[in-house]
């Protein structure tokens, strides 16, 4: 599995199952969305743009895509400002075929434009970490299927191991819109 | 990562953070649990007793250990019968430091004795895929801190590559008891 195997899988849109663990109040926390990945061309602005943003210093950019979820809570919501969903450029820029960065418009944790590193464990599982302001990410994200991937997260504070949430979505194709 | 540290980084007790997917209803399913994972001798007799169901056939134990596990729900029940709590007995047979079968007393998708395979990826990640008479487990384990680990589950049909139900479990030591 390279970056741009990965993404090329990952194109769709896909009906996901989200459940968080708060484990400090071990609370849960439920969530249906709607997320669709599209390819971008490395020509198209928003990737310019943000290329631009970290003054294009870490390389030529492969399989550029962009994210976009919104909550299905949120299909009708009463107050229109509470709707849980937007978008975000993913740009990544290899090192090798197994690790490279990904230059993101958006934060996992943290609204900010973020760099994560990325790479590929030995059956093809992709590893992201983001370090922000306050804490740190780590994303996995495996394919149990052609049609089925599961996604986790863990939130550590950026300050010593603490571990402040998990997450985990189930994602399955959709193969008509 | 071999066998033998793996359970010795897990031995102890945990609470357990636990929710189900079941992806074709889009279900959620939440439990907190206790769950107690003890060290035991191959000497001890139901070790001895779980080799002889499998003939002995497998090659030599290292690190046996039971595992208990108790749904809080059920710390007072009003009807005992429904105490979803239990314990099993897992024998690694190792087949070298990478990979092996692990035989257990009682499987995680249907009830009845089952041999496991297991192997642990570049990262340490450690994966164990069982196979039962209706169904193929794969769970994945890994730590994120000394404390804290991750537990994830994909349940498929034996026929074809139907996903039926995935989990996943936060895991925080308790280190007082």
């Amino acid at each position: 599995m390279d970056i741009e195997a990965f993404v090329r899988q990952s194109e769709g849109s896909w009906r996901s199952m989200r459940s968080a663990h708060s484990l400090a109040f071990q609370q849960f926390e439920e969530v249906l969305s709607q997320i669709t990945i599209q390819s971008l061309s490395p020509h198209d602005l928003p990737v310019i743009e943000l290329l631009a943003a970290f003054d294009n210093s870490y390389g030529s950019p492969i399989a550029p895509f962009r994210m976009e979820w919104r909550a299905e809570s949120d299909w009708e919501p009463e107050d229109p400002s509470e709707v849980s969903s937007g978008s975000c450029v993913l740009v990544p820029i290899p090192k090798n075929s197994r690790e490279g960065v990904l230059l993101r418009s958006v934060g996992y944790a943290e609204r900010e434009q973020a760099i994560a590193h990325y790479h590929f464990l030995s059956d093809g599982t992709f590893i992201l970490s983001t370090r922000y302001g306050q804490s740190i990410a780590e994303e996995r994200i495996w394919f149990v299927s052609d049609h089925v991937r599961c996604r986790s997260s863990v939130l550590r504070t950026s300050e010593g191991s603490g571990v402040l949430q998990t997450s985990f979505c189930s994602e399955v194709r959709r193969l008509t819109l």
